[in-house]
């Protein structure tokens, strides 16, 4: 409860009137009603149904129904203001996304039409159900490389490509599932376990294989290995540096390639040119076409395109395995890559949201890209999520909501209806180009270098993930960011810190010695602070810890001719939980400490802490009038006897 | 450093003479000492080489040799006293353990002589190595059910018992190479990660299946499951209910397991009667063979030991799998049992340890654990760590040193030479009474209760070890625990507390509202308090937390017709360390906030914190002004400012 009076000004620590304020059990709570709050602590800390309270029945109906689709809610304050920055920003990123599509169905070792196909369905699904404005929904480059990999290792896309295709409907059917799944079991919390350093060394090393696997199509190289390893790659690479360059294929290419980074360039410097790299690739398509159908350059060994097929996405529910040898495949394939997909869209839905300061549901969100993805796998599409470079488009084009992937869908539906023809004679050259401007954006030096100031741990996850992905493949990558990132939670849980805490002159404030030199230990007294809740995993590790703290006070005090510790304070603060293997080893250090004639003394306990060391008997055991309010208190209370003790 | 001004005395909080303390960034560590006290802290926690600072080379050299072996320690100082100690606690563990290891060797589908070649050699090896003074080595139930239980999964002990021996040597080998090299690596925290809830719920669970795979000797029933589950058990017992119950057998087992369970009652009534139950197993095997061998009851259906092979352990070690198919089943169940009783010994070494308050050093203890295992295997022993019972009884029985473990293992050896041939006629119904009664204090009621009392969840994790174990298989319920135990420290990182703050009145100490409801919140200002480091498992929650208490307050500010927030303190003593991602999501709740006219104020960053806060730039980013030294600074900061804009 809030009241008025008026808090102490002036930064004084005042009026601490010699009162010694116990140390509250907080009012018990029934079972149900604990295990009620720790559930909804893990599963609905976000409270969703908080809109539901106190309506009628029919007015929580349309709550329901626009909780599944948002879009009902904010298309009646839909107007032509909002239309006019969404049409702008649509057409935008179709231009962009119309050439990467191509490419990345390559990745993908599908035709340029699979692509094509997931740009159309995909994000009209989205643009119904998801919360993100500026998310743009579409094929992604690291996506598409790993399922593009892991289907590869199961099929041979070039012997079976019927079947090819159907595990690959299959993998993206489960990615949806397990996708929508997560949201709808309230577990979005799982994606958080991939730490940002293990996600920004695997993008980088998923970037860097990509733009290698491109060198294939910019260098006009017929024969090339399936790897995705630097060194398999860089030896195809040399092993053809004779005779199956192309050089007018390398030509074209590095032309292109130079306009779009300098397009690329020119937005940077200037916001408002956010266009001319957006429309650079489809310009380059253009062009590029438009002059090897003149010059008839595929005569002298300039890759094309050659054919992709018209009209919309034909339905595929039938390819989809549900059962057989492949099924299990497809099951493990599509969480896989569901759950990559699903860190990218989600990573880029928080990052605008916290732009635009409006909120993300996180679970709804996922039920959304699931639902998305099941659809898509229904119609011809493989796995699509949130792409990074076309969302920052979509962004600064001044998109206002979804309806922006509603214009790119019908922009990429007609052009599979009456466009796709003209893309006969584009170079396989330029879709090389365009990924690799695409995919170095996902490279963010920048973080890596804070990465490495704020952790060297985190650069270690990072730079494994990275080298993961270069040296061996897409998959051990990410294993190793998944097992760096546990490994690292673990770390924390068993290796809590502790700290020795002192005065800081001319307050009653004690803190770390380490920072603040000044503060100044008081003799014959030690008081630790544990920063952790006291669990099995890491509480023998805080006795041991406690007492070696003990023993190099001691020496000091010994050397420095100081009185020996007679008074342990603990300052529980931080100590937010313990639980039975906690009560034990603070029972084993009582012990301990007693046979030496020292006192264990706690300060501050939590509400939890407090009723756990009441329930457990320790409180007892130590005696209630050692438990302190706040270490003031406590080293008040032991100063006098101290005194008494020397005297 | 300590310093002989008096602290403050009578509890006051005074002489905060209006200074404003800075929040101190630490003295700069280089990265090599960052690395170094990092590595330190997971793995050399304990300083092991402390003592061999500025020592001579040999005196250093034999502190090496007394590291790996203490006896030449304690050898020196042992005298007569403490081997009267040893000897009478020696001779009463060796009476305890002989019918106990015939016993043991059954569950484990082996031969009675090699539960008793087990507790000679290791025992000795233990002696030599280990530092416990009162753990009592030999074969103990639950890991001599878990290794019958996993070897025969892979090799019938009937069908072929030469195999199934070599891989139950096998197995021991790598018990014990997996436990010397986890202490060697110094990964001994490892075994942490079992949390105590899970363990005793383990254990109870093994204790009642092992029981229940007594009913078989007990009942003298021929025909029996292989199975461990409860229901496959009883429905055995039940099927043999008509014919295969052998009245004799019971009428024996029943007689004896009633005078062991009345002398564990007086032992347990009179402390110093100790012996009783100690020795009432060995009575029971004397009395109950000499009346089998008068009656000849044997010839009445009533089952017995028949034989047991003269002679003390034979070499053993060319029958260890060192290479083909059974290899890696033995390096599987080596690391599973090696865990299980590894878990079990280094439990058993901290209790009696804080009891008699010396240290133990748990990755020595491993080191010494392992060596006796792998020795055992080139021994005929079969996987062997210390016991609950036995250690109990050593301890009870006046223990001073290891040396009553030698002495335990000479009168095994001369048991061996000597006394094997007159257990020919021992019933097998006694050695079912003596395992029961010994498992039943394994199953910890009075722990249960203790954990239910103090952490519901904790219970769950109990329980289900315990029915894991109970209606599926050993296993079954040991993987239950593992995965329940990570589940709670994942859970522990992914949702902190936070909590809500109000001055305590009459004091300028900020504690949790709900803990102390006289605490007071300040009309304006928001003080949240978050418990755990901020990492990328948690950073998304907390941010989100953040924004929906801010939500709450603001309401709750409306509905009392107060001022709406216009501060929000986080009060970060409790945050120990933050990551990138952490730093992240500072940023977006800091942006969130000032789109709202809402000022963000850290009060008290720890050292590694303030760092960070600085390298990343986010101190910039607020300002250096917003970051306090105490949440009563920070107050005192912000109230004028409040007054001024309601002004």
């Amino acid at each position: 409860m809030a009241n008025i009076n008026p808090p102490d000004g002036g930064g004084s620590d005042a009026e601490h009137l010699n009162v010694r304020h116990r140390v509250a059990r907080p009012p018990k709570e029934g079972l149900a009603k604990d295990i009620k709050s720790g559930i909804e602590e893990m599963f609905f800390h976000d409270a969703p149904l908080r809109d539901f309270k106190d309506q009628t029945a029919s007015k929580k109906a349309l709550l329901g129904i626009q909780a599944v689709f948002p879009i009902i809610g904010w298309a009646r304050e839909y107007n032509l203001k909002k239309l006019r920055g969404d049409l702008i920003s649509g057409l935008t990123i179709a231009s962009l996304c119309i050439p990467q599509d191509i490419g990345y169905a390559k990745l993908a070792n599908l035709d340029p039409k699979y692509g094509l196909y997931s740009s159309f369905v995909p994000p009209l699904v989205y643009a119904g159900m998801g919360s993100s404005r500026d998310i743009a929904i579409g094929p992604v480059a690291v996506v598409s490389l790993l399922i593009g990999t892991l289907c590869r290792a199961v099929i041979d896309p070039v012997d079976s490509p019927a079947e090819y295709l159907r595990l690959v409907f299959t993998a993206t059917f489960f990615a949806g599932i397990f996708e929508a799944g997560l949201g709808f079991l309230r577990l979005g919390f799982l994606i958080d376990f991939l730490s940002h350093a293990a996600v920004v060394g695997f993008m980088g090393g998923a970037a860097i294989t990509i733009a290698l696997q491109q060198l294939k199509g910019f260098l006009g190289i017929k024969k090339f290995t399936k790897k995705t390893d630097v060194v398999s790659v860089m030896h195809s690479v040399f092993k053809a540096a004779h005779h199956g360059w192309n050089w007018q294929t390398i030509l074209i290419g590095a032309s292109f390639l130079t306009f779009i980074l300098v397009a690329k360039f020119i937005g940077k410097k200037n916001r408002k040119l956010f266009w001319v790299p957006a429309i650079a690739p489809l310009i380059s398509v253009i062009v590029s076409t438009f002059f090897v159908f003149i010059t008839r350059a595929d005569k002298q060994g300039v890759q094309i395109v050659k054919h992709i097929d018209q009209g919309i996405n034909p339905i595929s529910i039938g390819k989809i395995y549900f059962s057989g040898k492949y099924l299990t495949e497809g099951v493990r394939i599509g969480g896989i890559a569901g759950m990559v997909a699903l860190t990218e869209a989600v990573a880029i839905g928080r990052t605008f949201a916290a732009m635009k300061d409006y909120q993300i549901d996180g679970n709804k969100e996922m039920i959304a890209l699931g639902t998305m993805n099941v659809v898509g796998s229904f119609t011809s599409c493989y796995i699509t999520t949130g792409s990074f470079s076309r969302s920052a488009v979509n962004y600064m084009a001044g998109c206002q909501t979804a309806v922006s992937n509603i214009v790119m869908a019908v922009v990429v539906a007609l052009t599979l209806e009456f466009i796709t023809p003209l893309f006969k004679y584009t170079p396989n050259a330029i879709l090389a180009a365009i990924i690799i401007s695409a995919v170095l954006g996902l490279i963010d030096i920048d973080a890596a270098v804070l990465i490495w100031k704020i952790d060297k741990l985190d650069f270690v996850a990072c730079m494994g993930a990275f080298f993961g992905v270069i040296f061996i493949s897409v998959e051990i990558g990410l294993l190793i960011s998944v097992v760096i990132s546990f490994a690292k939670i673990l770390l924390q849980v068993t290796r809590p810190r502790t700290t020795i805490l002192g005065k800081v002159p001319r307050t009653n404030v004690y803190r770390n010695t380490l920072q603040y030199p000044e503060a100044l230990k008081i003799p014959g007294i030690m008081i630790i602070r544990v920063d952790s809740a006291i669990y099995f995993s890491n509480s023998n590790y805080i006795r041991e810890r406690a007492l070696r703290w003990l023993r190099e006070e001691d020496e000091e005090a010994k050397a420095a001719d100081m009185p020996a510790i007679k008074f342990v304070i603990i300052e529980m603060s931080p100590v937010t939980d313990i639980d039975t293997s906690g009560i034990h080893s603070l029972e084993e250090l009582h012990k301990s400490l007693e046979k030496n004639q020292i006192r264990l003394i706690l300060a501050n306990p939590g509400p939890v802490v407090t009723e756990k060391l009441h329930v457990s008997k320790f409180a007892e055991e130590i005696g209630d009038e050692n438990i302190f309010l706040s270490v003031g208190d406590a080293v008040a209370f032991c100063s006098p006897k101290l005194a008494e003790q020397q005297a």
